[in-house]
């Protein structure tokens, strides 16, 4: 089995813990590969980098398909193209934050999502109402670190303080990690917090696994069925399908 | 006041169109300029579709901030890319499709939309949640035609069939004309009918005039603040700010 | 086009106030009128004082349909009487608290009400709730000064304090004002608070331009068709149709 | 203990099958008075309708205050003035949709509300909304007999037919009767249904009356508060408090 | 008439406060019986208390079919078993939990909830969101209060405590007791905060006198018709109808 | 990892069935078992047959914790004490319809539940709405065919003619069978479809493996930590802890 896991943004570093993170929880069988997406915004911090992120995603799965791929993880928590993708391609596709929010939904009553920058909250709700998810999601809190700083040594701390009051404040009893960047410092967190810590990366990879187990594929009826031919104008209709 | 009423797709035919529609409802001072995107697919009927034509939408937005530009309309029912463009713009951004559901839920109880293909359907449906219309939006139904083949002369009578028979399973008193490829038919749907008609184009353009009226411009304060600063590799670099 | 702003409270100097808010904002050729109910209380704080007053509101409509009234303002934050003052016009008629939270819906993720009496905000929330705004608005603060204490020049201190403590209260980014008797305030919160500041006054007067500039009217189909015909008895029974 | 069970229309025949009803259920302690409006609307079967028969109304209210009433039903299924008299009352005051409502969720998962005119199902919905019942109340279906014409020996047939379609089109399990007048149907529909048929009258009777035995009156305590006294011009002036 | 009042844990003592509280209420004509449980926990403060003590519950329900009683109130704020008992009874069943929030949303626009363990809060919304009170239910507050405790004459300081914080965060205006055990406080609470304070057990016989007052039975269509007979097998075999 | 597989019925050939099945997707480094619940009905077909097999499920639990079980499946569609079991549990624990459902809703837009007898349907529904499911399960649809017939070979035609009615009439594109005896339809059913159906048995156990592969636990703050200790009396007290 194949797994490809894309980083929408193109911090190759990035890429490279993420699949870390996401080999680790892998099965025997399965290969798993991340990849940097070649065109957009260096970290997704606003619907502008998220926009512009998501066609260099779409190639990576038009990529993938030609390479026989069993199942997508989107590593990046606005979970950005998920359902363009989920067109394009034909096995299953699944962002981190809807992999993340059902995690955490199926330990217990209400989850907290600790993130990077105050505007990005409204986005993660939205997903939140999107997924079914409102009620399980109780608060979407910032830590104000940018994505690229993540790996500050002085971030980790302020994270898990974060969650300290986040559990507190919302009386939650799990931590969904909002960025792709926070993908390893789950164990630390875990330890830290004593709830149970969802880093979506690790959560997606072994969901899609198990998806591609069942022999699932997203659905073809309707809505995700492979887009209609089209004619493309311009700088990106090399691109295209 | 100028306004530019921008056409997500690639299709100038659609644009001179939707042009005239918007022209004809503006107030005496108010100068209405609509654009063709110049990147992207002939017309928007897919997720993929909708990502694709973006960032071309997107680029309109950045010149029309440096042309002077008061308010903006996004010219299809989709409402692509809303949130960036309201992060790139000063004044006030509306979506037709948001434009034309508020407008119809002042008028009565409850809206039928009357849209293009089916597997669009539940794009329109998360739209109406968005904006709290759901309760007001009692059904889409497709027609099946797709977008480039609205001005076939045969197109209208299916269409004036189909918001008849959704009027009567919906019980609802209006419809809204779920493509900018509609706004032409508006007129005579309404005789048609006998109950208010709603194009988006047409709303979008009185009711961005109405905010650019007002001295009302999008919240600064949070989300649609300008994006920040960020390093943009690849083919779609040259067209970021 | 004619556009009668009705005062349903019996406050003269109300009335014109509201009026010069309603007149700042029309077009070129709309004739904005505001009226004084003769029939009810002095000022709305309460849902007895609602109902006394729509009895006035309604033959207000009555007279207006004579006069040739394209389009009707409520201007009580309550919106009383609406659903019946729709069946009565052919035009179409918006509550202030209508149109200014579906004018904050456009502009940013959530708006905070800055209200008079605490015992209003239920109701105020019902309201919301009602328009398919409860996810916008994200707050209702009183300020405990009754209506007719708002030209108090104290009054504007006092609310302009609330309306930056509910700004960081709700995580809010525009504001509505809760009472037609706000309205004068619009200009000078917005300078304090540097978010959208929106009187729900002037939003009722261009968003009702702007319906009549679409040819649109309330829908006669259903609910809102012109009530049918019945015997009146007491003393109202000269102010029914 | 006194209660108080007033017609809001002006028919004096309906006001005596509503205290025949209402008198049925009351326990041996309890004195039931049915009372017509002196001023308003013969039948209310629009907006306008219960606008105009509010008024009159709240005088009831005020007169039972000074009678020492305990508790009131207001028998219009529209619940007219409901929270206006909550106000003006020291005990309970129920309306009669509501306590229909409530009731019919006790019994069972879903009731569908069998009514007289189309154009008031819309309202019956928004009062479902109100109360919580929303998930509750499956359907509301008008047979478009008016209000005065259900003691045609036709119309229970007619209510009949609907109450058993209603059941198969909803798969719910109560009927709840959406009229007033159809109190006196209740036994009857109850045995040509076999399902439970709940009239409001006799359902709000009971329960005010419950409600009086526990010790419990509206809270006084913000909203319901009694309103604040005011300055009354017109006509209705004499009928304030 | 007959009602049975069940208290589904095994403590004797609160069922004889529990009998005491429920015949406070009832009717001349009304014969209430409480019975304890034979079988289970000697209180119900976790998920798997409240499972252990179900089937008890219901050899109390066959038991009093056999004994011709009129309708049934489950004392104990989880509502354990309703559904179940619902199949088994042909009269009304009530939960206390269930007949106290209908009670207080009756009353006001808001109530808070005072109880016992914080871990018994998420059930109590759950149980507000299946009975539609979910926008009336605005807080459930734990006093960390063993049920077996509530009767230490320190507990109830600190209920009245709680009750008056809860009061003021949630700007409610009724209290809704949590427990069983805490029915004979109502009288002191009411006294102590001034608004309307429910206990279910009170409110559940009233509202099942007034049920079987009314002729009206659980629904026998669908859902809770008796249940299909069935082999049971092990040590509950025996206690099968 | 050893996965255990509670039959809360008392069907050994069912879970003969259902082990085969768990048994076909687990990895190669999991022991998955099936177990009988020793107590109980044959078939839970009501919520009274489903309260009493509660207890003898729990005590599976408390077995399998002995045995030092990884992670449960409760394989019978209405999650039979499911927060119980939680709170015995120190490992994750999934409901079939929990599993089956969070599957469905990452692969399409809507999913129907194809189920055995109409009366288990409003319990499916409950279920989808606390698991957030609500708007992606878009109708549950009784076959009428009771639990312990399904393997008649009749019953896969009427099932599959189920889910085909049953995709047409929701415009779903998924398809979630309604019970563990479903199990070794699915392979029949999705090529008779062609869409993706979900079957919870398969779902749950490769779900549970997912969550035990993450090192994840049901949460041991507040509501799903172990129960407190309790006095048990009566012919249960001997299973529990």
């Amino acid at each position: 089995m194949k797994i490809r896991v894309i980083n929408p943004n193109t911090t190759a570093s990035m890429t490279a813990a993420i699949e870390r993170c996401a080999r680790a929880v892998a099965g025997p069988g399965t290969v798993v590969e991340a990849v940097t997406n070649t065109m957009g915004p260096a970290s997704i911090e606003s619907h502008y980098d998220d926009a512009l992120a998501v066609p260099g995603l779409l190639a990576e799965i038009v990529k993938g398909e030609a390479d026989g791929v069993d199942g997508y993880v989107i590593a990046c928590f606005g979970d950005p193209g998920l359902y363009a993708a989920r067109e394009l391609a034909s096995g299953p596709v699944l962002g981190i934050a809807e992999a993340a929010m059902h995690t955490a939904s199926l330990l217990g009553r209400g989850f907290s999502i600790v993130t990077t920058l105050e505007r990005t909250a409204p986005h993660a709700l939205d997903l939140a109402e999107r997924y079914g998810m409102s009620r399980s999601c109780r608060g979407v809190h910032a830590t104000d670190i940018p994505v690229l700083e993540l790996d500050d040594p002085k971030a980790r701390n302020v994270i898990a303080e974060e969650c300290h009051a986040a559990l507190a404040r919302d009386g939650s009893d799990a931590i969904v990690l909002g960025c792709a960047g926070m993908a390893d410092l789950c164990e630390y967190l875990t330890a830290e917090t004593g709830v149970p810590v969802i880093d979506g990366v690790a959560a997606g990879t072994v969901m899609v696994q198990a998806l591609v187990t069942l022999g699932l594929r997203k659905s073809g009826r309707g809505e995700f069925a492979a887009p209609p031919a089209k004619q493309y104008s311009g700088v990106l209709a090399e691109f295209t399908r």
